[in-house]
C-alpha cells in the first residue's frame, strides 16, 4: 500500500519533512552553471545534477521529495528526460516521490496523465486539481493503492479563496468531503488512504485547524514551510492528533541560500539547511510526545 | 496580436473547426503501428507521423489544432519530442496551435509553465486551470497579446457542476467575470481579447447561451462536437452574433473511423471526416447570412 509506504519512510527517517525539488537555473551553485544558459540539454543536465546532487545529501534524513514538473517542462524533452532520472535516483535511495503537476483533465486524457506520472516518470504519488470534477480525479484514484494522489484542496496564494472558498462552504469543502469517500474503501491500520489533500501551510491557524477537521483520513501535503514563511510550529495543526498524516513541504529553504548562490561546497550548504529544518520540525513535534 | 491572428486564419480557411490531436497508440491506421508498442520512442514516432499526416491532410482546410498534451506525455521525454515536432510543423502550415495542457500553479512554477508552453513547445495558445486562483493565470497573461490563453471555465462532463457551479452562481461564472475584465486591455477591432474560455458544446442549449452572454469579449473553445455528440447546431448559441468568438473542437471524429483503424489509406478518410464536419458548420452558420 502506498500510503503504508509513505508512514513507514516517515518513521525510519524520523521526520515528516518533504523536500520539493524546484530547479531553477539562475540560482543553482556556480560550480553546475552551464556555459550556455539557452542551450536546453545542458541546461537540463546541470538541473538533474543538482537535484542528484540535494538526493545525495539527503539520503536517510528525508524521506519524501516532491519535484516540480514545471521546473523541467521548460526545457522541453531533455528537461523530462531529466526529470526521469531525478524520480529514479530518488527512489533507489528509497524515498517516496510525489510529483508536483496539477494535472486535471477528464476520460481517457485523465488515464494517459496517470500513466504519464506513474508509469513514465515513475513517481509513487501525483498532485492533481480537481476543477473538472470527481470523474476526473477518478482514473487516479484507479491506481491506488499502490500509487497515490494529493488533491489540491485549498492553496494559501492571496487569490485561493477566490474560486476555492473556504472551509464552510464552497467547492474546496465540496473536494475535502469527496476525498473522505474516495479513501473509505482503502484505509490502513492508522485509519488513513491513499487520497491525500493539498492544503497551504501559510493559511490562518483556524482555517489550518477546520481543513485537519474536515479531512480525518487524508494525509496533508503542506506547502509553505521555510521560504514562503510557515514554521514548522504552524504545521502542528495540520497533523492528527498523534502528530501523523503530515507533510510539511519546504523547497527553495533547502535548495538556495537566503541570496545568491552556493559555491563549490553547495552540497554542505544543502545539508545544514536541511538539518536546521529537521530541527525545527522535531522541537515543534514534541508537542505530540 | 495572437487573437486577431486567430479570426485571420479562421476567416483564411472558411471554417472556426479546430480539430484536437488526441494521438492514442491502438487506435493508429495499420501501416503506422509500430512493432513493439511497449518500445515508447517508437511509439511516440508513430504517434508523431500520424499527427503530421493529419496534418497535411488538414492544411488550408483547418486553421487552428489542439495538441492534447496527456497523449504525448505517456511516452516520456520522446512524447515531448514528439509534441515539439508536431506543433513546429503545424506552425509551418500556418495554424494556430492550442496546447491543450490545463496547466494551473503559482508564482515562478506558473512562469515555468507559461515558458514551456510557449518557448519550448511552441504554441500559440494554453488550456489553463483556475482552480488556484486569479494570480495562477497572471504569468499567461503577461504573455498577451502575442499569445493566448483558453481558462477552463464550464466543462460538461456529467460531475462538472460539482466544483464549477453554473452560469447563475459559482466559482464558474467568477472565473467567467474574470475573464472579462482580463481582456479589456488587450481588445482588437472585433472587441475580442486574447484570454478565451473553455466552455463544453454539449451543455444544454439555455447554458450554452448564459455562458455566450457571460463572456461577451472572449473566444469560446467549445469541445464536444462530433465523438462527443454536440452538433453543429449547438455550436451556433455560442457564437457570437455575427457567428465569431467560437471555435467548435472535434478530436476522434476527425483521427479515427467510428469503430476499428483505418488501413493504408488512412489520410482519404482523415479527408472525409474532416470535409464532413466543415460542411456541417458551414450548413449551421447559414443562419448568420
Amino acid at each position: 500500500m502506498y500510503q503504508q509506504r509513505m508512514a513507514d519512510t516517515i518513521r525510519q527517517v524520523g521526520t515528516p519533512l518533504c523536500v520539493g525539488l524546484d530547479p531553477v537555473l539562475s540560482r543553482l551553485p556556480g560550480p553546475l552553471q552551464p556555459s550556455d544558459p539557452g542551450d536546453r540539454p545542458a541546461a537540463a543536465a546541470a538541473c538533474a545534477a543538482f537535484c542528484q546532487g540535494m538526493l545525495e545529501v539527503m539520503a536517510g534524513e528525508v524521506g519524501v521529495v516532491k519535484p516540480q514538473s514545471a521546473f523541467f517542462e521548460v526545457f522541453g524533452a531533455s528537461g523530462i528526460e531529466a526529470l526521469e532520472e531525478v524520480v529514479a535516483v530518488a527512489r533507489r535511495l528509497g524515498m517516496v516521490v510525489v510529483l508536483d503537476a496539477k494535472r486535471g483533465d477528464i476520460g481517457s486524457t485523465a488515464e494517459a496523465y496517470a500513466t504519464a506520472a506513474f508509469d513514465a516518470c515513475g513517481a509513487d504519488a501525483v498532485t492533481v486539481s480537481p476543477w473538472l470534477g470527481p470523474e476526473s480525479l477518478a482514473p487516479f484514484v484507479a491506481r491506488c493503492p499502490s500509487r497515490g494522489l494529493f488533491v489540491l484542496v485549498r492553496t494559501s496564494n492571496p487569490g485561493a479563496a477566490a474560486f476555492q472558498g473556504g472551509p464552510e462552504a464552497g467547492p474546496a469543502r465540496a473536494v475535502a468531503d469527496w476525498i473522505g469517500s474516495a479513501n473509505e474503501r482503502f484505509l490502513d491500520a492508522d485509519g488513513l488512504g491513499p487520497v491525500g489533500a493539498v492544503v497551504g501551510a501559510t493559511l490562518g491557524a483556524d482555517e489550518r485547524a477546520a481543513w485537519r477537521a474536515r479531512l480525518p483520513n487524508a494525509w496533508i501535503l503542506a506547502p509553505g514551510f521555510g521560504a514562503q514563511g510557515a514554521l514548522a510550529g504552524d504545521l502542528v495543526s495540520l497533523a492528527r492528533s498523534d502528530g501523523g498524516g503530515v507533510i510539511p513541504v519546504a523547497a527553495r529553504s533547502v535548495a538556495y541560500p537566503p541570496s545568491g548562490r552556493d559555491d563549490a561546497d553547495w552540497q554542505r550548504g544543502v545539508h545544514q539547511r536541511l538539518m536546521r529544518h529537521r530541527r525545527q520540525l522535531r522541537e515543534a513535534w514534541q508537542t505530540f510526545s
